[in-house]
């Protein structure tokens, strides 16, 4: 039997979906080339590229997140290209896979899970690339394992001192919408993301802002393509999709970019940092008397989308999870190698203090159950920021 | 602008619709006397019977609960009868006032509404009435108002004893699919009941449970009647609703009642109480210090649907109640002589722990944001008793 | 097994629901005292007056139509009141039944069903009273068991021509924005309507227009009431319904309104002018060798919102609408005395140019499978009509 | 403004989606690794194999029907490999654009889009490849563009008779769930299928069903690929996707599934064949005087889940669409060299005969209206037609 009441997904993504997005997507079928839908779809892009902070090229796909990193990957760059993956964890372990798979040399540029790259070492390997024979540097903005984040201003600064022509592709899968992400302004070239984080979808579309310089890089990409074609997307009329559009994740993305604007982006972005600082202080005051403890060691790291905790030595983060899903919550596992160590808790999109404290308390439950050591009370500990904080 | 994430209301009435009741609604219109309805209309008048626990009569209307008392009142009594109103508070106060509207005498046997009544002064009323005038005795099983309930057996015991011959009508609106209710067991001659609580249904419907003597009693009712008249419902194929069937109610209320049979009633109680008494401890931590007190002063009659908290002389309930609601949270109010001085939280229907300790959380932040005494940790005090009684 | 596909429903009410309704409808739990909800109930209150085309006052209640015509009768009368009912058919029957059984007198106009009452009758029997013995005289605009409609501007011109004081009572429910309705211009002092027809909801609310010559009567009346009692309403914030709100039909009715109001209220009322036609222009085409007839003969009297059809002699409606529900198509039964010897398709609510040629496409092939005499080419008569008349 | 009512979605993809579908899709995101979804999953996997009639292997994508052409041509084949693609129409071209864009050489077999190919001729092809460089042969089952079928258990037979080891690759996008389609019986290799047409759902996941010859090939292509990498899929839990899984998706697919399988899939397939032969009399009919024609010329290929239509020289099918889309139906374009000449009704999907009904008189209305010469009375025929063969 499904456990009563609502669901409390705190998964780091997908997220929680408004009611008002469920209506929205229950849209009968329409024609997609027909003019009420191409009114609909043309309001869309523009938002998405609002939301993005961009005003140049915008390529979309039926696919998830990983739909994307592969059409920018084969759009940029021939075989034999070879990029630097800044190395964050699992999902840049992931990507660096596929383009290894497609046929594009991978160098990746070592850091520790914890922490984060150092942009030191960045700075060096740039240095090191006197031929530039690196096409591409591939950073994740905020690594949904850990709870890392990186400084993408800083990444371009570094590529800029360093004078690299390198592509700047970046993964905003589980920042844009919940992070500050300003494709623009930070001259990224390439940036990856989907509709199920913080733009309150389900699992659908996905998508790539290009720069001109990455449009330059297009011309001459030969890395075979047609599903991805971006040259091929810019001959129909809907400028991306190849085949049949998602008709119905339109209607939702419509509703929420209405959603969005109508809170406004910076007051997403501010709820989602207050949100995400509460998390914290609940977990710093847990990681009292030997108990869990913030996976990212690097305080000004710390990811306001995802909090990843370690358990402590000799506990299964699993086994919690599994007690705190009885009553109907939903944590986030450990990815690969950190599963049964860490748990994470996603608190971006659809959220509010009463949606995160009934989380964080319900998890409290759960380390008593499980016998986790930990300083009872980090509940309150939220409780008293919430309260401080108060708009 | 709407508060971003989930509603939580935690008023006791009407509740939280689960998703798959809202989608059961939302059905297209059909023939109310075509066979795909019937089948459905007579599956719920048998389950809703299994909630009762009655296997007499049934009798419905399109209207809110006050209809149902209204239809209880017309169909069994006649102008000028008289009645006993055992007074609980706002709801006692509502029905007889509507019984006085509609030309029946009315006597109330006044009580403390943080006490409740003394089964002692039912006993003198009883006894007092010789000539049993008193055509029938009204009784709220669970003030909303209050949060105090009523035992019903008793009451039944104390009829018996006295062998006072009136009938024992009950008002279920906030505690049926709640509390324990037992139709047949204790001998309650009517019990009116509304789908928009226990049933975690919109307000649409309501309802009448009469035992074979209430049957008796209609016979020879005089009160003028149309909309509610049981005898004219009985000559229909629905034997219930004069006028249009609310149809989409009906499959609204095969979902309510697949979920309750689902988890089984007896489990639908136990969970109600196991999150009350969570409620209560988290309230009675608070009352510390100064803070908001339980209203209901009788241990034994505090509510498993909802909790009426007394807030400390010279702090304003509404004050605290708008400023979490500023959280997405809907705190019940004080009704009527009660506004403003005590707050509410509906604890029934579609909900489980995350949903309450957020609810409770945020009320905490709400304490300390309106500077309200109290002793913090009052979810912690939750969480605690959670964890020591989870299943 | 359900057939598949959309179901057609045909009835004359309730009434299609569009997505959109069904969407808003499905809303969460709220206060309905809180300032979100009251600010979408003040905006419903004002749109449905403008509907009713009244600034009058308006009462509303959670029941079903019936509900609102007792309301009517039992705050504007008091016992042994005479009313004069007018003759049309099911529902004129139904509330003079209703009237009787409520302690009001009851003097019936007749009229031939199928033509409607003669105006010279009326005329005669307001003469007749010299008395003004009749307090009210009550006329359904559009008796929905027949597919009549009444003059009812002309009825007003009779009542002042007699100088006659007796209240002015309609029945809107099939009528209200369906057909032309002008509750203030044509003088009438109460109007009754219902969620479930025009205004495309399900069956929940129900209201009453009420003139200030109706208010002048209400303070006088002294049928006893209370969920229904206008003057008790009027001091709660709502100003209608006794007992919880029925928030979610609110949401709906905000929804239906806004569609009203996108198309035009006049734009709708001719939608279902042309529509009505569409179906006479197929029906009196299949009357030809022996088919079925219109049942209304008075040509200046059918109905836009449904029509009501007689089978020919010797033939079972029933077993006709058995038939066309097998392909999913819900035609509307004949009622009472007309059962079995009628059907009637409700044209009326959100329906377009498909909807209704679907409808009376497969009636057309009901007809040739049950073997009732018609000239086949029904449907393209609406064709062909249709196409004359596109806008 | 939107048109009122209902809207007939006469595309032939995507199709009208039921209530109880978008409902089902309407679910709350939940973890898709977590046992719950996994239930779900996996009926789901086993629930489209019995639809596709295999018990081999299925992969699946988030992405459109072309995301499924892609993956089939990369995990199937390698660089330089030869196809034969089957000259249908639109699609075919579509999928041979694409496998050259990859790398693969495609030779195409010709063929009249009126009347499909000449098997003699595939005969010859086969024939003339001694040297079997051909790879696979590439055959969409039922043209899209055209209306036009082909059959597979002869394509398959003369792959037989010719002794040739080519891999056979069908799409059977448009087919699954409206024609019959035997994937193990017909020795299909690869058969390409989507969410948005036979299974009644919207845009997001297209799948490949493959035999183990298909399987063993797969061990040696060479092409690259990851997000649609078969062998990677293996290694995941679900088997199938890269990245999140389209949750939302598998909640609706579990409901289309059960629909399915409630009527039956031979049912269902005789549904599709009777409605599709009631637009054929309609249109046959109505190609008289001149008139529109169906565009298949081959009366045993004629499709039974699209209809094509010729419009008479010097009539404009766009023109016609227009008109009929300010009644809602929305018809389906000619594509590409076929725009403006034929217009297409998808009958395919969720449909019963008052839908296709009000679809086809709709579309009568349209030829009136823009002067398109045809024998009125089209409509009837498919009366006639459906009353000859009802259930």
């Amino acid at each position: 039997m499904t456990p009563r009441g609502r669901h409390f997904f705190a998964n780091p993504g997908p997220t929680n979906i408004p009611d008002s997005i469920h209506h929205a997507i229950a849209h009968h079928s329409v024609d997609f080339n027909g003019p009420d839908f191409l009114a609909v779809y043309d309001a869309c892009i523009a938002g998405l590229k609002r939301v993005l902070r961009t005003e140049k090229h915008l390529f979309m796909y039926t696919g998830s997140g990983h739909a994307a990193w592969e059409a920018t990957l084969t759009n940029l760059l021939s075989p034999g290209d070879r990029i630097l993956v800044i190395e964050t964890g699992n999902f840049s372990e992931g990507w660096a896979k596929m383009a290894a798979d497609l046929g594009i040399e991978v160098q990746t540029l070592a850091a520790d899970w914890r922490r984060g790259v150092d942009y030191a070492a960045l700075q060096a390997a740039l240095a090191a690339d006197g031929a530039h024979a690196i096409k591409a540097v591939c950073t994740v903005h905020n690594e949904t394992s850990t709870g890392v984040t990186l400084d993408l201003a800083r990444i371009r600064a570094t590529l800029d001192a360093a004078r690299h022509p390198a592509l700047f592709l970046v993964d905003t899968i589980s920042s844009l919408g919940s992070l500050d992400y300003r494709h623009d302004d930070w001259g990224v070239d390439a940036a990856v993301g989907g509709s199920q984080k913080g733009l309150m979808l389900p699992v659908g579309f996905s998508f790539t802002a290009v720069s001109d310089k990455g449009m330059a890089a297009h011309a001459t990409a030969k890395l075979p393509k047609h599903y991805f074609s971006w040259t091929t997307m810019q001959q129909r009329r809907h400028k991306s999709f190849i085949g049949t559009v998602p008709i119905a994740l339109f209607y939702g993305l419509r509703e929420s970019l209405r959603l969005i604007e109508e809170e406004g982006l910076d007051n997403v972005l501010a709820r989602h940092r207050r949100l995400a600082e509460a998390t914290r202080r609940c977990v710093r005051h847990w990681s009292g008397n030997d108990g869990p403890q913030i996976y990212c060691l690097s305080p000004e790291r710390v990811s306001d989308s995802v909090t990843s905790i370690l358990v402590p030595e000799g506990h299964d983060a699993e086994k919690l999870r599994r007690r705190v899903a009885t009553m109907n919550v939903a944590l986030g596992a450990g990815l690969a190698r950190l599963n049964g160590k860490v748990f994470r808790i996603g608190h971006l999109g659809d959220l509010n203090e009463p949606m995160l404290l009934g989380t964080l308390a319900a998890t409290e439950v759960g380390l008593r159950l499980e016998g986790i050591p930990h300083t009872p009370g980090g509940v309150e500990a939220a409780i008293a920021y919430l309260a401080e904080t108060a708009p």
